[in-house]
């Protein structure tokens, strides 16, 4: 059985601002937790957080430490075990090259993220599937007012933005991050309906 | 075209501590901000907070304010609009009567949700159909180690945990949120696969 290679990004450098300026946003303790036990639910093998801050990683190196090897570790292990899964970088290269470099020959397909519509080329379907079958996959998801023009354009996919019901679009990113790695991981359990309602 | 009816509510009291306990959780502000913003993203009718300690209770309406009509209103007015949605109250049967008088002659079916297999009997697909049929549904999200075993017993039904890939299973109940309202209400928008990958 093929085991689906998943390695997860969270961009900090470059992203939007509000106003469209490309920036670098700070990293936050409840994206390392919420993304992390996402990440470890759904089988994913590295969440990669990434800042070109040396300040901003050493904090979050801190923060860590704390849940990997200090008081946390003891009074909460399940949450060591998903932030075991995080790895601090400066860059969205930096990342590339390191999940390219544990695939032994192998190269990951990189794919972006994005609210909004129009530069779509890949369903969630057919990732799934594709996973399914073994290729690798890195997904980037922006922080702050999403990942920057370049990103989208290096990227060798963008997945669709994803919609509700009417025109209201501002998920958090762990909520999106929530939703997509269901939409291609989880697992369908339904249940026969019993004597509800 | 029916307009699904769909309402969630963020439990405080009761819910289990780490050692299967009943006890009383505290509000956070990022719950508020983040199940909310789902909630306005997914259509959902009114987002309930609920927690028997009125000193919470101020606290959650005083983050509401500054949103709805303090600085927070000016600086980001989408924020403010996912907020709108939220209403805060003392007990679960508060809620639900609270909806059900809304629903003027109907009642809500109100279903509960458990991280731990056994107790489902209504399954994803039957209450998006129900929901799309024209039903009223109130979903139950517990903080803490989740919803208490009477809550439990009390709900017209119980959907089934979330599942990932392996056996850890400690989504944030935000995430939970997120999954929940993607697979009752999320727009199945695929798009044709273009030249990735």
């Amino acid at each position: 059985m093929i085991c689906p290679r998943l390695e997860l990004a969270l961009v900090h450098y470059p992203v939007l601002n509000r106003r469209g300026e490309s920036i670098g946003s700070a990293i936050t303790n409840l994206d390392l937790h919420d993304i992390a036990r996402a990440s470890r639910t759904f089988g994913v093998h590295r969440y990669w957080v990434i800042s070109p801050f040396a300040e901003q990683r050493h904090m979050a190196e801190e923060i860590l430490d704390h849940w990997r090897q200090g008081y946390g570790a003891q009074s909460n292990p399940d949450r060591g075990e998903a932030l075991n899964l995080v790895q601090v970088c400066g860059s969205v290269h930096e990342a590339v090259a390191g999940m390219n470099a544990a695939l032994e020959g192998k190269r990951t397909t990189v794919v972006a993220t994005c609210a909004r519509n129009g530069r779509e080329n890949l369903s969630y379907s057919s990732m799934r599937t594709r996973l399914w079958q073994g290729e690798a996959f890195l997904v980037l998801l922006g922080t702050g007012w999403g990942l920057a023009p370049e990103i989208l354009d290096e990227a060798d996919a963008v997945l669709p933005p994803i919609l509700g019901y009417g025109s209201y679009n501002h998920l958090s990113v762990r909520s999106a991050a929530a939703i997509i790695l269901d939409r291609l991981m989880g697992s369908v359990n339904n249940c026969p309906d019993g004597a509800a309602g």
